[in-house]
Parts: C-alpha cells; structure tokens; sequence
C-alpha cells in the first residue's frame, strides 16, 4: 500500500522532517512516499494567504500521486490547507493532519488543547476544531509565539517553549491530551509525553496511520457530493433546452 | 497485534457475524479476537435499559481479554454502550463502531445519513452524533422498523428495506455516505453499496480499521482526567485532615 | 403521593444524608421513600466505571418502588446514570439531580456555576449541561479535589473548600448561582448560600420539588420513543415473512 | 402559598380559561391567584409588537401581586413575554408557560414538537427553545394557521385543527410529546392527549406545577446579576470621581 | 436618504452625544435626524425592565418617523431593545447597534470583545450574540462598572477605565476588534482605537452606515412571516366556520 | 470613493453581468471598478477545486486594486473563495457576497433560504452559514440542478427554475426571503421578487451596498490577528536565541 504524504511548503528541510515522521508511523508493508512544494510556493504556511498560495502546486502533486500509484493522501500542514479541493481531485481518501489528531485525541481522552507557532493561527485551529465537530473537546489554542521555520533554528528553545504550554494545557486547561499543531513539531514529540507526564499527539503520526487504515480498508472519497471530480466545464454554454428539452 | 471485538449482546449468531467481519476488515498480522456476552445479557441491544444490562459483563470482557494481550478493543453496537466506563478500565484504545464509522464518514464525505433497525434508535444515535461533533454532517437518521434480531430470521427482507432506505438517503436527504446503524447489518454493506452506487460505512469494519491504526500507533487511552482508572475507595473515608493537613 | 428517591452508590450514610435532604424538601402529604444501592455497587459514583456498575441495580429497585406505589423517582447522584435507562422501565417521570438542579438554576439565573468534587467529574458534568441545553447558561465546573466519600469524613474540611468555590464562582466566573455538584454535600447547601451571599442550588432538593410537581400534575414518561418500555424479544427470531406478509 | 398567573393579553374570555386550567393544576393548600391584562394591552399577543405593547402593564401586576402575598408567578402566553424584565422586578420565581412546558417534556420526552396558531409563530418558538437551549430536542413547529382568539371562537374546529397537527408531529416528526403552543389551547389539552396516543403538554399547567415547585421549595429568583433590581438612576449623574476616588 | 436615529432612553445629553455621533458616520446626502425617549422612560437602559419600558414609546416614534419620510431606522441603545417589535411596525429596515457592531466586526476581524457598562449588562450581551451568530467570534464581554448615565459625568474616568480594558481585550483575549458596548460611548471611539492600537467599533456608528447602505440599497423588512406587520384583531372572533367553510 | 468588484471566474459574460449589476447598486460618487480572472482561471467556480485554482490570481488582483485606489472590495462568486487570504493582503474591507447576502438577510428577515445552481454546492453554502453564525436562520438550501454557465446559455429557462424554488422556499420552507446563491442570477432578482412575492437577495448588490458602507465609514480589516499581513519569512531561519535573548 501507498500512502503518499505531502508537505504543502517548500521548506525541504521541513520536508525531511515530516518524511522521517511518516516513516515511523508506517506499519510494515505500507510505502510512504514524502514530497514537498517548490519555491515560488512559500517556505512556510501561517495563515489564509500562505494557504491560498500552497494549494494548487498541492492539488497537482496528489493527482500525480495517485496516477502513480498512491491509494491515500496525507496533508502535511495544521491548517488542512485545500482538503476540501485535494478530496476532489483524488479517489483515495486524503487526511488533513489536523483532522487526524482531532479525530485520534477525542478516541483517547474527553479534553485536548493544543499548541502551536504563532498566535495568529490560534482563530484557524479553533474554526478548524469546530468544523470538525470537537469545539467542545477543545480545550484551548496555546502559541509559543515562533514562526514556523524558527522551530527549526533552535530546536532547543522551541523544546522549551513548547514544554511550558503543555505543561501548562495539564494544569491550567485541564487537558488530557495535548495536540502539536505544527508539523515541524513532530519530532519532539515523544520526548515531551515524557517530560510532561501527558499524552501528546502529533498530526503527521496520527494522520499516516489513519491514511494507512483508510486505505487499507478499502475506503475511498465519495464522488456523489461535495466531493465530486471538478466539472468539465467545455459543455456548460450548450443551452440547457436542448440538452433537456424534448426536440419537437 | 490483538484487537478485541466484543459483541455486547447475547446473540452468538450476531457474535459470529461481528466475527467474520472484524477478521475480513484485519490486515496482516493484526489478530482479531471476537467474543459475546452470555445470558441474561439480553440477545439484542435496543435501547437504554438493553445497553445498561450489558455494560458491567462488557467491562470484565475488555479487562480480562486487554490481561491476556489485546492491545486494542472495540465495542461491536452501534449505540456505543458504556464506551466511557470502558475506556476506564483499559489502556488500550477502545473504539465504539458509531463513532468509528461517523469518523470514516466525515473523511471521505461531507454530508451522512444512518439507517438503523428500530424507531427508538433514532434519537439514541441523533445524540451520538451530537456528542462525536458530527451533528451538522448528519442529514438524518431512517430506521427500517425491524427489530436488531429479525435482521438474522429474514435476511433478504431486511436487504430489501435497507436498500430501499439507502436510497432515499442518497436522493431525498442528499446523503454523500450511508452508515448501516447496526452491527448486525455488516455483511450486507458491499453489495448494498454496489447496488445503491453510494458508499456505504459499516462499523464494525470501520472499528477495526482505527483500533488497529490507533493500537499499531502506540496510541492508548488518557489516564489523566475523564478516562484515569477506577478508584479504589478503600481510603476514602480517613478523615482528610489526616492526609493533607500537616500534623502538629 | 409517594416519590422514590435512589442512591446508586452504597454508601449508607450518603443514603441517610440523601433522606433527610429529601424529606426536608417535602410538601404536606409527599410520602418520601428513600433507599441505598447493596455492595458491591461501589460506596461513591465517581465517573463512568461507577456509574455502570450502579445501574442494573437501580433499575430493579426503580421497577419494584413503582410497583409498591412509587409515582416519581429522583436518582440521586450528579451524574444521572441510567437516566434514558430508568425512564425505560417505569412510568412515573424519572429526576436525576444535575438535570433538575439545571433546570431550577435556569429559571431563576441567567448563568451558574457548578462546584463538584473530583476534576475527573469535570468533563462529564459539563456534558450533561450539553445535553440538557444549559451549556451556554454553564460558567464553569469547579472540583474541590476531594473524592465523594471524603465529603462525610471530614465535613469542616469540605465546607471550607466548597466556601472557596463558590466565592470564586461569584467573582470570577460572574455566576449568579451555584450548583452543588455531588448529593453528599446537600446538608452543607443553606449554609453556604447564607456565607457567600449567592443562590446555591442543591440537586436533591431540586429533584424531589420536581418529581413532586410532575407527579402530582399527572405527568407520565412518554412511551411512543426513545424511552418505551424495553422490548421482549422472545419473538424476534420469527421470520419476519410470516409477521409482515399477508400468506399467500 | 400564593401563586399569581398572569394572562398579558387583555381577553377576559382567554384570562377565564386560563384561571380555570391553573386552578385545575394547583395542589391542595396553593392559593391561585388569576388576573389579565386590561385594554388598551392587545386582546391576543401575535408577534414581538403585542409583547412589547403587553409587558410593561405586566410588570406592574407582578410587583403588586408579590406585595399582596404572590411567592410565585406565571406568565400565561407561549412567547414568554417579558420574561428577563419581569425576573428583575420580584423576589419570587418568574415561571413562562413555554419555558416551563419545555422542561417538562424534557424530563419525560426525548424529542417534542410544539403546535401554535399562527405561523408567523414559528421562529419565535424556534428562538425560544435555541435560548432554553431545548433546540435539540424540538422536531418540528407546526401552526394551525388560526388566529389566537379564533380558538375561542369556534373551539370545535379548532379542535379538529390541533389534532390534525398532533397526529402529524407523532407520525412525520417522531416527536413522542407536543406541546400546545398557546395559552388558549389548555382545556384541550386531556381530550387532545387521549385521541392520539401522545403525551400533549399544556404550558400554563406546567408552568403552575413548576411554580408551586419552586416557591414551595424555597426557591427566589437570583438578584446577583441579570435579575437584579431595576436600578435606580437617581444619584448616576453624580461625578464618579467624588463617589469613587478619595478626596484629596 | 431619511435615516432615524433613535435613543430609547430620556437622556437628553446622550441623544445630543448620539445625534453628533450619528452625523458624523453620514454620507453626503444623507438626512439624520435623532430623537430621544421622554421621560417617563427611563434615562438609562440598564437591563430588561428599563428595556421593556423604552419599548412602547419607541414604537411610536418609529412609526411617526416613517410617515414623515425615514426610510431607515437605527435603534440606539447596545441592548436592541424591543428590535423584533420595531420591525414588525415599519417598513424601512431596522438596525440596532448591537447587531451592527457585530455585523461589521465580523467583516473586518475573526474574533472581537465588547467593553459595555455594568457587570449585569455581560450576559445580555452574550445572549444578543449568540443570537445574532456571533458567538464563536464574541471573545468576552468585559465590563467597567459604571453606570449608563456616569459615562457623561466624568467622562475621563469613564475613558481611563475603556482604555484598560480594551488594552485586556487586545493582550488577554486574543480580541483583534473591540466594540463598544453602550451608545454613551461613541465619541471616545476613535481615540480609543488610536492610543490603544486596536480596531475599536462603535455601534451608533456601525449602524448608521448599514442603516444608509440598506436603505440606499432599497431594501425593505420582510412582510411575510415574523416581521409582519401587527395583526389587527377586530375580526378575530368571528367564527371561523364562517370564514373558511363554504356556506352551505 | 473607489469600490473594487472581482469576479473570480474567467467567464466574461459573467463579469459583464457582475459589473453591470454592481453599477446598479452604487450610490452617486461611488466609483465601481469590476475585474474578471483571465483563463487557465476556470471559467465557473464549482466546488473547492475551482475554487482553489482562483484564489492566487484574486489575491494579485486585489493588491494591485489597492494600490491603484480601491478602498473596499468585493469578492462576487458565492463562495466567498480565499475571504480569509483576501483579508490579508489588503487593508481595505473585503465582502463576499454570500456573507454580504446573509448579513442583509438577517437584518430584514428572520429566516431565509438560498438557491443555488448544482446540489455540490448545497454543503459548501451549509457550512458558509454555519461559519458565518447564520445557521439557525438558514431554512434550506435549495439547487436548480444547472451549471453556472447554464444561466447564461439560457437565461428564460434558468429563471423558471428559479421561480419555482423560490415558491417552494416560501410555502414549504418558511423562508422570509430567498438569497440567489450565485453571481450569474443578479440580473434575475427583481423580477423574481416581484413575481413570487417574497424579498430575493442578491449577493453582489448587497456586497457592494456594504463595502461602500464600510469604506465610506472610514473601516479597514483589523491587522492585529488572524488577518494581519503576510508574513515576510526571508529572517525566520535567524536563530530564535540571537532574535530573543540578550547577547551575552
């Protein structure tokens, strides 16, 4: 089985990252293959125009992913950039990183926060939490108040930082799991259950093995709503009245 | 790996039928072991006062059969019987078929209806839905008004009320996926899809797909808040000044 | 009119507590019968372990009060467990105290708090509020971090911390009511509501003016639903050709 | 114990049924104390003008009732005029007929439809049971498309009308209980209930049955917050720096 | 282009502070003219009595106004007291600062707080936006506790307390627009905004431009169903039979 | 003032019309300046794919619009595509008309409909209410089952379809008045409000009646959170350390 696992930025070191993540998460037998944009796509995604910018160069990869034989999707990036428009393009099922986690965290505990970079996603990861159903599970959005790519920089501090939160997403938020919302968190991510004593999830982890289930399973998008292949447009100007009136 | 499926009713026709589902939707390597309640655990789960009776002999299945190595469990009726209690007394994950399947669902569809055995079902599950976060994808709940048991006596019948329901879920509620509302309706799901041309999301084979994920993943439950094990109350009643103020 | 009046844990001096509470909050000519679960149903009901051990035994003894003459039922413990069960299997109206105690703090404020005992309770009432509707009328659940039973051991201890609470409620969460969230600490209610200066609502109280309003309106449990008697399914296995097709 | 129902239209005929249904609901030793609005107040409350025209008149009986003795009060119109101003102006428990039959069927029903008269009622009710936060558990408003005082006019027909609805909220909404959404529906209420094998709820018997449960109880609206007492402007003008900083 | 702008209060200083407010948000070509209550009506609007005794007399106004040529109506008190009548008596569309401010704050910032007057305003305010749909963007309500009529006493008192609590807004709440929640405020608005680097939104303001593009727009107050105009009742008690049978 | 109209399609007919219709609803000293996409811009934007492949062309648009002097600007496809991205990168107000269209519907109505064109886009407007907080005033959305380019290839027969869903949302819906859920049936809204009786919204006239309303008040997005500018990343590979700690 393979699952393809695309990183929407064009960071390639973050690429790497989430590649190493996504091989760990592989049960045997499942083929990851990781793949990340190029430049002029942006190195890193924080908020809507970041998005804007990334989905396409994405919706291209997941049509070729799948021509090549690639039977689901991963979205490598917490604010589930284009899923709507990614779930279109390809049969496979395609798994929002974010979704994912959500969707793990409310199978494991009552209660999550979760922590990202920069304050300015604090209002998307809610509005996502609350399409996906789990606004009431959602504790709270907590930032450590870094851009994407300084996760990177210094590890180290970002280590720090992120500790702090989820410490205090235990404590003070009463959370019972803690969501990285973030994936250039994903290595850290072990290491910080340990540390903070509470269960912290990671979007990639959680989105390539609910991939590899989905797949695996046989599922597929459903191509009979919002989710449909996009419209070949090439007939639209035809009139209707003689496409749907009987000649006479 | 071990998955636990347990049926919490009585049938041992139903528990056979949960059996050969769970084993086909396992992957390589996962081994599923299927178990059922014994009298006077009632034959079918309809209802509140059906799913109170099963939940306590469902608690000692899951600890016994999680002692002897399963690594996963899930709960093989679609009301999600005593789901929190559960995930008390274990540590591996426990996956409850209507949440699993509504997870599925909102994946690969943005818009579900259920169909169920009975009438009474219907705000059971309508509340399910409601508390999994997926109230706004559900279109609706149809019941075929079949009791669970009278699935097994007649099974072409209940194929034919089944299909006919699917399909007015896909043409009048504007329904993407149908989830069947009922374990005893797994073996019927592949050929009421290919005939209705909708997907259509059983649970019990969407339960084992995510108990092996979540299970393969290293995921267990939150021991933290809602979930933390049962206490022993045997200190409860020393006076607490004894055990928090200091002596003096 | 006579009103049961349950606790599902077996804790006998919760069960006299619970009494005189419940006598307290009669009216002239209400027959209060009150009556305790038997180990090994635990001794407290904290969280959802407890409550489904609580449950087989409640509903029996609900069935026979009814059949002796009982025309109302108040389960007292905050969690309501059973609740959808109970109102299977009798058919006077069934009260459980979180409900009743959101009901009477919603006619009489705009906005309460809740004050309980362990923060696992936390998510589990704030839930119940959910599904009651009163989520938006709910400020916060605070736990004074003792466990149920520890109420009785050491009763200055825990009126000094409920005290606490519910002056926090007041001024920091802006309540305008308190909710006693655990039927052992119902004897406290009055006095704390005088050194705090706010309402505080009492569930045992509030569930027997309840039972005691429904009951003696004439109001029954509806049975055409969700909440009809549990099903016999002695005849289910008949085929269902022969029940629904004319012969022929 | 004195509990004051209170008609805001100014129908002697509608304030006379009214008397009759509370008095009907009262236990023994509840004195029911029945009063109506006077003209120029609307003779029937159809829409938020005839609530606003009707409140202002309704708050002075109030105030003049609870000084007469009244520990309770009822207002007898299904919009619940005036609800949140006629808590700020007395101590005692302020009881709407549609909030009070919304309880009700809460506690013995899981879903509910309501049947008004005119249809420009529906969203009122709609918002009504969103704020009681009953939303989820309301099917479907329905309207007989009657005006208010044509139910007195031709109650044969009426009757006729209301059953019609009834059969059809039991039928096509699934609702197990409906409510009557109009104060001058009450006596219909049994004979409604008996003809279609349906709970039906009347809202002035329920709200007198919560009345005389609250202020039987003890219970007195909260004056911590929203319900406190009207404030008196008198000395507001008065420069806030000399009311709040020391002289200096 | 008429616009009326309308005080419910008696206030004379607060209908001068709001006309000045309301001409400066006018267009060119744009006619304003503001009036306020007379006393009786209360001089500050500080909960649901003083709401429902400015009601009547607005009604009035309004319907005068809109026989004398406004084609837009702007109720001018944060609570939008009596907005449901108001639309019912007029044709032009009515706009109250409350869902104004909301309206335009939703256009500009995905998360917003309200700074209004006294404590007992917060939940009011809470309850207008989460009927109007603002709830998952309505950060906190947050209150100076000063009364209506002490804004214009000392009005750099009243500015040194909005300040800090807009600054709370912006630090602490993650607000990323402020409103102002009370009339009184609207001429500190733009230095507010300025010293506190915030977007800061006043409602008379808001509601003024929304009042001019809606009637400048041609739109008019739905007539078909909740906004209707009020029903005249003379014929109501005209048997019905009459009306609709045929005779016969 | 300069209002900026962007048609994210390539259709130029459809521009035509958008143009002509936003000219319609300008004031006197508004300057309308209308824009289409140029292909590979799919020429009808039909579900996520479509509009992903529009948003990074638009977000060019709109910068070069500002610069050249747009104050405010329209998005005028009913999906509000890239709102969120479109609000970053400008400092003028961006209004998509289907916001624009429930903001004005929920001022004059308290319930509406929308028709649409194809059943796939009847989740995408669900969840844009939703989003939106205009989910509980939102009856259905209805689809004509026509292609976007459809209306234009034979506008007589679009308009019949129109017409009857529009009845059908006023008598079986309740709708109060009925949003015309695409930008290609503007011309239409008059006339089908005038022959069906019931107020019809057009999103691209209540767009631009709101962005001249905000631009001409003087309001700019909020650049403080969720819709501040782009970020610049060329320093985040800096190390954090030098960034944030004191050199040493």
């Amino acid at each position: 089985m393979q699952i393809f696992v695309y990183n929407p930025n064009s960071s390639a070191e973050m690429t790497a990252l989430i590649a190493h993540t996504a091989q760990a998460a592989a049960s045997a037998g499942w083929h990851i293959r990781t793949q990340g944009a190029q430049p002029p796509v942006p190195p890193s995604i924080e908020g809507h125009h970041d998005e804007a910018l990334a989905v396409p160069a994405m919706l291209d990869a997941l049509r070729r992913a799948e021509a090549e034989g690639a039977q689901a999707h991963v979205i490598a990036c917490f604010d589930d950039p284009g899923i709507g428009a990614a779930r279109e393009v390809v049969a496979g099922p395609v798994i929002g990183i974010a979704q994912a986690a959500m969707q793990v965290a409310s199978l494991i505990a009552s209660r999550f926060s979760v922590v990202t970079t920069l304050p300015r996603a604090i209002p998307i990861i809610e509005d996502l939490a609350r399409n996906y159903g789990a606004g009431h599970c959602l504790r709270r959005v907590r930032a450590v108040d870094l851009p994407v790519l300084a996760l990177e920089a210094d590890p180290a501090h970002a280590h720090h930082l992120l500790r702090q939160e989820i410490l205090a997403a235990k404590t003070q938020d009463g959370a019972e799991a803690v969501i990285l919302g973030c994936a250039g968190m994903s290595e850290m991510c072990a290491r910080l259950s340990e540390e903070t004593g509470i269960a912290v999830i990671d979007g990639v982890h959680a989105a390539v093995r609910l991939a590899g289930a989905l797949a695996g399973g046989g599922y597929q998008t459903a191509k009979t709503g919002a989710y449909a292949w996009p419209r070949d447009k090439s007939h639209d100007l035809t009139p209707v009245a003689q496409l749907r009136r009987p000649a006479g």
